[in-house]
Parts: C-alpha cells; structure tokens; sequence
C-alpha cells in the first residue's frame, strides 16, 4: 500500500481539471481586475444587463441561434443547481413531479427536492437492447416518455415539466436535432415546459457526436414552455465560480425567478469577469476552446484504452467528462447490493466512482468514471482499481471488503 | 421641473455609497486578482476553510469574543437573504413561524416564506409612549415578547424562532448587552431558536450608541439555539459582493446548511478576495473604517440637520444607514392608505424612499430615510420632497396626487 496516496483519487465528480494552466492565465490578466460602482451595489437579480447582453451574443453564436437571442431573456444564477431549484419553485407546486430520464445526474434530485418539494418522474432507460435493433443502449425514445407519464398519472402524480441533458450526464450522449425536436412536440402535446440542460454543449470533442442546441432550431413547438441552461461550471471548467444561465421567453417565468434570484445572486466582480470571458472570441475560439477539445480527446482516448484492457464494456461516446462503463462482471450478484459494495471497496482503497443507483440507473453494475484529470492521477487511480480487480474482488465477499 | 433629473433618487436602498473610493482603491489592489485551482472547483459548500478562519479571527477580534472564535462554526453563503432562507428552512418546517419585532426590514418576510413557507409573526413596538416614563419609542422589552408568543400560540401558530436585528434595521437601536441577555433568556425559557442580525455592527458612528455583540457575552444563555448574521453588504458598503455569514455552535444546524449550500455558493475568487480584506487590519483601522464612521457621521448630521429644519420628528440614532422619522403630520388622516398617498406622491417625483407598513410598522406615517448617498443627492432628494411638502401636499387630495 506505501503507493497509495493519503488523498482520494476523485474520479466521480465532475469537474475538468485539464486546463486550470490557461484558465489561470486569462483570469490574472489585468482586465479581469475591475470594480465599478454598480459592481459593490445591490443588482439587478437576473444579472446586470452587461452579462446578460454578452450572454445573449455567446448563446446565439455559439449555439447557431437563427436569429439573434435577446438579453432581456437571460437570467443569471450562481449555478444551475440553483437554477434546477429556482425553475422548479416557478413551475410547480409542492408536490409536483418533473420527467427525467434515468440514468441522470443524480443531484438534481435535491436540486428540485430541498427546497421546492418537488418530485422527480424517472423514465427508465436500459442497457439492453433487442438483439439486431438499431436501437442505442440506454436511447430515449418519445414512446418511453409516453409511457412514464401515463405511469405517472396513474400514481396520481402532477407532472409539469421533463428534464432533458444534452450531452446526457452521464450517458454521454447527444441527440440529433430530430430526436430533440421529437421530444418537445411530446411536451407540447402533454403541456410540459421543457428544462433542456445543455451545460456540456462545449465539451463535445470528437465531430463523430455534434452538437445540435435547441437554440439553432427555426422556433421550438412551444416557446412559452421550453428552457435552456447552460454554465461555466462544466464548458469552462469553472465549477467553483457559481455562474449558470436559463434563456426562456415565458416573461412570466423570467420575472418569477427574478424574484428568487436574491437568493443566487452572483457578486458584480464575478459577472463582469464572466462577461470579459465570454466576449473575448480569440481567446475562447484561438486558444481555449481547441487546446480543451484536444486534452479532453487525449484524455478519453487514454481511458478508454484502459477500459479495453480490462475488457471493461461501456458507451462509446465523445461528449462530457466521464464515460458510462458497464463493471457489473465484477458483482457476484446482479444487484444494487453488491453494485453498493462495489463502490466502497473503491472508495475504501481511495478511489472515488459515481455508482449507477445514484444515478437511478435500472440496471445494477454501472459506473460512471470522471476521465478529465491528469494523467498521472487517472493511471494511479486505474491501477489501484485493477490491483483489487485482480487480487481480492473475485476471492473476498462484499462483507470482508468493507472491513478492509 | 428643469431641476429633476431623469433617474430617481433612491433614498430607499439601504447601501453605503460613501466609500466607494476607499473600496476601488483597495479591491483594485494588484493582491486581489488570484487564480488557485481550488477556487475554480466545487468548494465545500460552507465555505473554503480558508475564509472560514479568517472570519472567526475577524469576528473574535471585532466582536470582542471571550475565546476565539472557531471555523468550523462558520458558515458563508452568499448573502444573508440566502442565509435567512437557509436558516429558516432548516429550524422550521413549512407554516411554522418566527417571532420578529415589528417595524423592521421587511425584506425578511420574503426571505423566510418564498423558498421555505415560513411565515414570520410580528411582536409591535409602539411610537407612543406613556408621558413621564424613561422606555424609548418602539423600545422592546421581555413582556412584549411574551405577549406576542402567547397571542401566536392561540392562533395556533408553531413559533419556532426569534429573529433579533442589532443595530435594529429601520429603528437604528443597539441594545445594550442587559437588553439582549434578557431576550437570550426569554428564548431559552420558550425553547427558541434566535437569529441574531449583526449586519450594521461596524456601522455604529457615534460612541452614543455603543454596539455590544452577541458574540462578546461570556457563553450564550442557549448556545445551541444561538445564531449570529454577519456579512460584507453593509459594514463593507458592498451589497454587490453577495457574502454573509452565520456563525452557530449547533452542528446539525451547520451539517443542514451544508446541504443547502449548494444553492448559495460564493465563487472562489471571491471568498479569496473576502478573506484578504477580512485579515488586512492595517486598511480596515487605519484607513476604511474611521474614515467610513466619518462619513457616515457627516451625512447622518446634515440628515438630521434638515429634519429639524421642516421640523419633522425622528428617532435620534447613530447606528446604520437610515433615519426613522415621523411624517405623519402630512398626512390628511392617520391612515396606511394616506400613508401609501404619500409614499407615492415622493415616487411620483422621483424620490424613493421606504414607508413604515413596508415594514409592518403599527403607528401610520413613519418612514426610513436612507442618508448614505452623496451630500448633492440628498439634498436634491430632499429639496424635491419640501417642494412638494410646502407647495401640494395640503392641499392637493391623495387622489390627485396620483395623478400628478
């Protein structure tokens, strides 16, 4: 054990930590240094309308808007947790319940839960697919939300709106702009609004997945009741500025969360480093955007290799953070009891993963595996995984693991 | 007309906007602008560790403690609206409430009821006092809390808390140490959580009034149900920076915070920005805050100066950034519909300011009165308000005022 480092090896929250040296770069130039007096003063709580104006501009360039998005539809939060929170107090009641595919980012569960009471609806999605189909692993399909809300109705649930993640935490996936725009004419037949969460959108890195926003759609079925997300968290590797963005055209919703925005507010400094950021296209399309496409293509490819080696199977795809990775060989039992014995061994021997029950995965065995850091931590946290792959898992029952 | 310019003039806002020079110069500083990896991750959601030590030094020397202060009691979220709505979500359940005496910044009623359904109940203070007897207009004491508790537990109300504003946010009271004991053991009696609101607690400019902390008693009569608001918006004349802070030995209290957290996150630069300010004592005794206390004296005085001259009654305070004052002698009836005439006849004429049922204030007529802007505004504020004391207001009705 003397390798073992007395830290954890996190390889399941997800955070990109390959471009902390250019990010250190841009945000200590002198121009990020500036304070203003409406900068110390109390905002406008859906944000000064200097970041809702670059917001705007960036959106509508970098999403392939058709028309120029307007400023007076963003809302500025610190974070899109406390925008998932924020959405859920203005479109449901206590008690309500939103649609979401599972697997799914689990957090958001008390994104929605903590403060707002509001339920979320799972459509479960699964790895096993008809032999010869053309159907993907874990594909979304109008009929399974058809399905899940008739289920839902018949448990006497509210259901007011569907979450949809593109690129997919953690699947991976990034739907064509059919699929998407099949997904929404459901919504608008059933009346949801639509919470689209597109705080990867940046962080595809192989042309095999491109990216279609639903902001490059020529109108969307029901304007009034669709809304886009998208941060700095996840794109920027900013997890720890707290700065996430909804555009929606619904006034009424833009107005409810004004309201709730001084509880997230973001400190005038932060919004105009942000909208310094935000406008500066060379650095963002010279230098930042390419360089983090390519480390997080190296990245990958490295993980995906060791993968292979394992004859670990998971999903194939080239967007986000992390890679869906099927480790249910390694369970004695197909069960989320074993799934959960699983993830503490890791942990027990320093190595963090993000189980598939967290992410209400229907299946047991699913790991989600965090491949954005450096190398040297990724190949230390491999190696202790296969270290106990092969000496003790398949010798040593669930319950002496956890006393190890 | 010509004189009025196109924007209003707020005398409603409470900020500082006094020191805005002091701040750019030392926020401007070249030490501000830092960029460490942990800053751009997920923090703990309590606050890096490192400002939550430089905010029990700041707090244990400020606040005269006994002992020092210890770090892991400290919470900081990003304002204390954030902190209200943390705090009340997590000691009551939905429709329990919090007892508050009345008037007081109505903003609170917001922040514990829209996230949380936590409703406060109103222990009124009173301008009027018996002829010949030494309690002080809207004065506080024990018995008012009793009655209140009493009079809410016959409605059926589930009171779970007591929230305390010291120095009192519109009153400009500071309560002596005696006056605050008696209220801890009042709480402690009923089994009360209390909020303690120190916010204005550096912002005390006359020795007058002398601010006694909490923090400074030798042990808290309840320390499990002891609480104490601080934060950057007031004292620090920065209600842009979005930084407040709890400090509470109760650890389940602090553990659920942390869950709440995520919705209140300050960026990391930010609370690296926070700290450096927080440990520079050179800057903050030698330069912001006597030069601030001046400033604010000076323009308190020029207040009070003018308010003698229309010979408009008020609470004779040193403490924050407002004046109390009684105009109840402009209104036609003693009435909060003449009240609310007249609040509207100063807006109408581009004069803000906050009248007393905004802050459920019993007696009609009463107004807060913000004096910490530039001397030219406050004198254009309230050349524009004589104007329209002296030449409309009686004999112009409520009605045709709205009109104008």
């Amino acid at each position: 054990h003397q390798t073992i480092p007395v830290g954890i090896i996190n390889l399941g929250t997800s955070e990109n930590k390959l471009c902390f040296d250019l990010l250190q770069k841009r945000l200590m130039r002198p121009d990020m240094l500036q304070i203003e007096p409406a900068f110390l003063q109390y905002p406008d709580w859906k944000g000064h309308s200097f970041l809702r104006e670059e917001v705007a501009k960036f959106l509508s360039h970098y999403c392939c808007s058709p028309k120029p998005l307007k400023p007076k539809n963003v809302v500025v939060m610190n974070g899109c947790g406390s925008l998932f929170s924020a959405l859920a107090a203005t479109l449901c009641d206590p008690e309500d319940a939103i649609l979401i595919p599972s697997p799914f980012y689990g957090v958001i569960t008390e994104d929605v839960g903590l403060y707002s009471s509001v339920k979320l609806h799972h459509v479960p999605l699964y790895s096993q697919v008809p032999t010869g189909s053309d159907v993907r692993p874990f594909q979304l399909t109008v009929e399974k939300l058809e399905n899940s809300l008739k289920e839902a109705k018949k448990e006497g649930l509210n259901i007011k709106a569907l979450i949809l993640l593109n690129p997919h935490n953690p699947l991976g996936e990034v739907y064509s702009s059919e699929e998407m725009i099949s997904f929404l004419e459901f919504a608008k037949m059933h009346k949801l609004h639509v919470i689209v969460d597109e705080i990867y959108m940046l962080s595809v890195f192989n042309e095999t997945d491109t990216f279609h926003s639903v902001l490059s759609l020529d109108g969307f079925p029901d304007p009034q009741r669709t809304h886009i997300m998208w941060g700095v968290s996840k794109d920027f590797a900013m997890a720890g500025m707290r700065v996430g963005m909804v555009y929606s055209e619904n006034r009424d919703l833009v107005q409810a969360l004004d309201q709730l925005g001084c509880f997230h507010g973001v400190p005038g400094p932060t919004q105009y480093q942000m909208a310094q950021l935000l406008r500066d296209r060379d650095w963002l399309n010279s230098e930042f955007l390419p360089e983090n496409r390519r480390r997080l293509r190296e990245a990958h490819s490295f993980m995906t290799e060791e993968l292979k080696k394992q004859d670990i199977p998971f999903l194939h795809r080239s967007a986000g953070f992390f890679i869906w990775a099927d480790l249910s060989k390694y369970l004695r039992e197909k069960t989320f009891a074993e799934e959960l014995s699983l993830w503490r061994c890791f942990l027990k021997h320093k190595v963090l993963l993000s189980c598939g029950q967290a992410f209400s995965c229907v299946s047991p065995g699913w790991f989600r595996i965090i491949f954005t850091d450096q190398l040297h931590k990724l190949k230390l946290g491999l190696s202790i995984a296969h270290f106990h792959f092969s000496s003790c898992i398949l010798v040593v029952s669930p319950m002496e693991w956890d006393k190890m």
